[in-house]
């Protein structure tokens, strides 16, 4: 928790710094109309809530500005408290100005995400609809956004609190036994509690699964570029970079052994990733500088592996998968130089592929620009599965949330193991509760008070 | 004018770009209520004006936004169009999805200050109103920002309307006798007519002068720093810098041979020049690089020169100052390690001084935190003179009022000297004819098509 008053007056500027036509100060608290009033000459005290008035402001120098005040009354307002948006003239020295107006009358500049942090306290917002809003505000990108815009409006929380009624009911007939323990009833029935607790397990173990590919809708699928010396992947790398016009950068905090750019599909962003080490394969092979290399193919989200079926033997091939695939669990194959040979060489490739159980390998011409454009599609297609339709499903995007879903499932599985080994109602309803205790934390119904500081803190100054 | 129709739906993002709480999209023109409506479920369009609706935005893609609405009928909006005010999250992606959407339903975007150009041009704020919304947003200065406020009030317009009704009320009189002309009547009293010419000329003057305070006000005074070798001038440069923490940084587009450093005073800012030119004034004086060095001097608003009591002579001052006078009319002196000298060693200096005609000079230690904090206010007071307080008076901060003003002066004396030389009653009126024509372009009334486009195209966008 903050350590700062929630029943301050709080003020802050809410559009971006720097020139603009216009800036907008947001004041939120029980002085916020009152105050506002004390830097006029014609109150707006008086007015309904959701008006706009232009009005001349001043401090205590004169005229601060002609600005536009907008006023929200308590629970019709974002956080749920009398607010004020005033739009003044876009000049850092009138925003200061009129934010140090109203600090001498009392008000304190907000904590990041504060305003946001009052509208849960408030119950405007419960805490996976708050995080949204940061979300919301990152977001770059069609899916991102969608994702974002699902969970502020509570899909997502509307799942986790039917999964949490479930299980609430279950552990209040497990509960009851309890209370009757000398007559030996089970209101609660053994087998049908192992059904519902297996089948929770597994809806809590599918959302948490999808945490994978939320994260990389939100922050992109990071894919490394694998292969021997004169595969093509220079080529094929400028080749997909100069259909998008991406910008080749160093990955911050590594050395020079690798290089990112980004990809922007519709709705999604790729970054793609050429890693020196991998380059050099079978020079670095036995050193133990492969795991500094590998290391990538381990974080990244898949791994793209270029050969060339002019010079590339499948042995050499097969025995470079075999290892990327002790690395990472999705390994793609891409066979160039396509236009050197002919389509009947490609069986031996397709079966040795389908014999290490990876997808089926693309083929392609890495100078060839039509070729290179499917291959793009055929990326595309690959990432998003059968999810172009995001909204249809729940897609967790946040790492907290993801732990909470895991430690939930955690607690089935002792409830599960302790069903089997015969262990106490009381026992079974503790794990019962703590599975519904990590549920709960997501939208923040109990238990919130050592997370809040950390989830406002991730936001911007005056949301 | 702008090749684009005044008609058009106009939409712009008018809060500045980057990541912030909140971003705001504003569009005007007639379209701008029925455009809104068609992204929304539930319309607002028969909401009254200035009324805020939080509302869920669509494009052909889906949800694009929880947005608040606020809405501007007519003529009570800033541009007297019917204009609306979206707060979206501060997301770039959403913005730009928004400003899309408008103009998938046939808006466009805004050009620089277009929406202040309609305002002008539906009589809501005159040119030099205009003018001052843009030099408002640029303000950095309790002076600067006065200056635009009161001129954005129309204080300014107020007193160039005086001016020129006064002259109108004239001109009319003596366009009057050309109607008379047989009968050779004099409506306009030649000496009175003299009199009133010369009155408006001193006025105009004295108008056109205060651009030089104006636009040191809006720019800041660049002062430069100059003197011998040894006089101590790093040092009081620094010192003054440490009481402001100040950065210090190269002039952009010269070489190193000056720095220049900012310090901000109570409203109004002073830019401090140190020329490396200067500083070794002995050695190049007789060079073909003087003249690059002395240009700061010219170019400034005035120069500071620091003298070592203990080791200049009276005559290498003298001379050196001399110097100075032809570059500049304001030098300023400072006397160095006063802490070294009696009192008694003052006399000289302050003689010497005095017979240049120049402004007493400052007597300071640059080692001395509370000598070099005295100097401070001097140079404070020096500069603002008896002008602690603009809001009294008229300064142009302008240079295109500041060559109307100019214009008209000329046109004056014109006049003035016709009427010495007799000249005809039709060629006075033209001349007045021609002053009250440049009056009336700082406001806008008459002949403004051609500058237009200057002065709106310096807006940023939104605005």
């Amino acid at each position: 928790m903050k350590s700062q008053s929630p029943k301050d007056t709080i003020v802050a500027r809410a559009t971006a710094a720097g020139v603009g036509a216009i800036a907008v100060i947001r004041v939120s608290g029980a002085g916020a109309w009152s105050m506002t009033d004390a830097l006029l000459k014609k109150p707006v005290g008086d007015q309904p809530s959701h008006t706009a008035h232009l009005r001349t402001m001043y401090d205590a120098d004169g005229v601060m500005d002609e600005a536009l005040i907008t006023l929200f009354q308590g629970k019709r307002s974002y956080t749920g408290e009398d607010t004020v948006e005033i739009s003044v003239h876009g000049s850092e020295y009138i925003v200061s100005r009129v934010l140090r107006a109203y600090m001498d009358r009392g008000a304190r500049l907000a904590d990041p995400g504060e305003f946001t942090q009052r509208a849960f306290l408030n119950g405007k917002l419960d805490l996976a609809q708050a995080e949204a809003v940061a979300d919301l505000i990152a977001s770059e990108h069609r899916m991102a956004h969608d994702l974002a815009l699902k969970q502020l409006k509570g899909g997502f929380s509307k799942d986790i609190a039917t999964l949490r009624d479930r299980l609430l009911h279950f552990t209040s007939l497990v509960e009851l036994e309890l209370d009757f323990a000398e007559e030996d009833v089970e209101f609660a029935e053994r087998s049908e509690l192992k059904l519902l607790v297996e089948r929770i397990q597994l809806e809590v173990l599918t959302l948490r699964d999808s945490f994978a590919l939320g994260n990389v809708i939100k922050k992109g699928l990071a894919l490394v570029l694998a292969g021997r010396p004169n595969a093509g992947k220079s080529t094929l790398f400028n080749a997909l970079l100069n259909e998008d016009r991406a910008i080749v950068s160093d990955i911050a905090g590594t050395t020079r052994d690798a290089i990112e750019a980004q990809l922007n599909f519709e709705g999604f962003m790729l970054r793609l990733i050429d890693t020196a080490g991998i380059r050099e394969a079978t020079d670095v092979i036995e050193q133990e500088g492969i795991a500094r290399t590998f290391s990538h193919v381990e974080k990244a989200g898949a791994t793209m592996y270029l050969l060339d079926m002019g010079s590339c033997s499948l042995t050499q091939a097969e025995q470079d998968l075999r290892m990327l695939k002790e690395k990472t669990s999705r390994v793609w194959v891409v066979c160039n130089k396509v236009d050197l040979a002919g389509n009947a060489d490609r069986q031996p490739w397709l079966d040795m592929v389908a014999g290490l159980g990876l997808e089926e390998p693309w083929f392609v011409s890495a100078r060839d620009k039509v070729s290179v454009q499917a291959l793009r599609l055929a990326l595309e297609a690959r990432f998003l599965g059968g999810l172009s339709d995001v909204g249809d499903q729940t897609v967790v995007t946040n790492v907290r949330h993801a732990e909470s879903l895991d430690h939930c499932a955690r607690e089935m599985q002792q409830v599960l193991d302790g069903m089997a080994s015969g262990l106490s109602g009381d026992l079974l309803a503790f794990h019962l509760r703590e599975g519904i205790r990590a549920l709960s934390g997501i939208t923040g119904e109990i238990g919130v008070e050592e997370i809040l500081g950390s989830i406002f803190s991730k936001f911007c100054i005056g949301k």
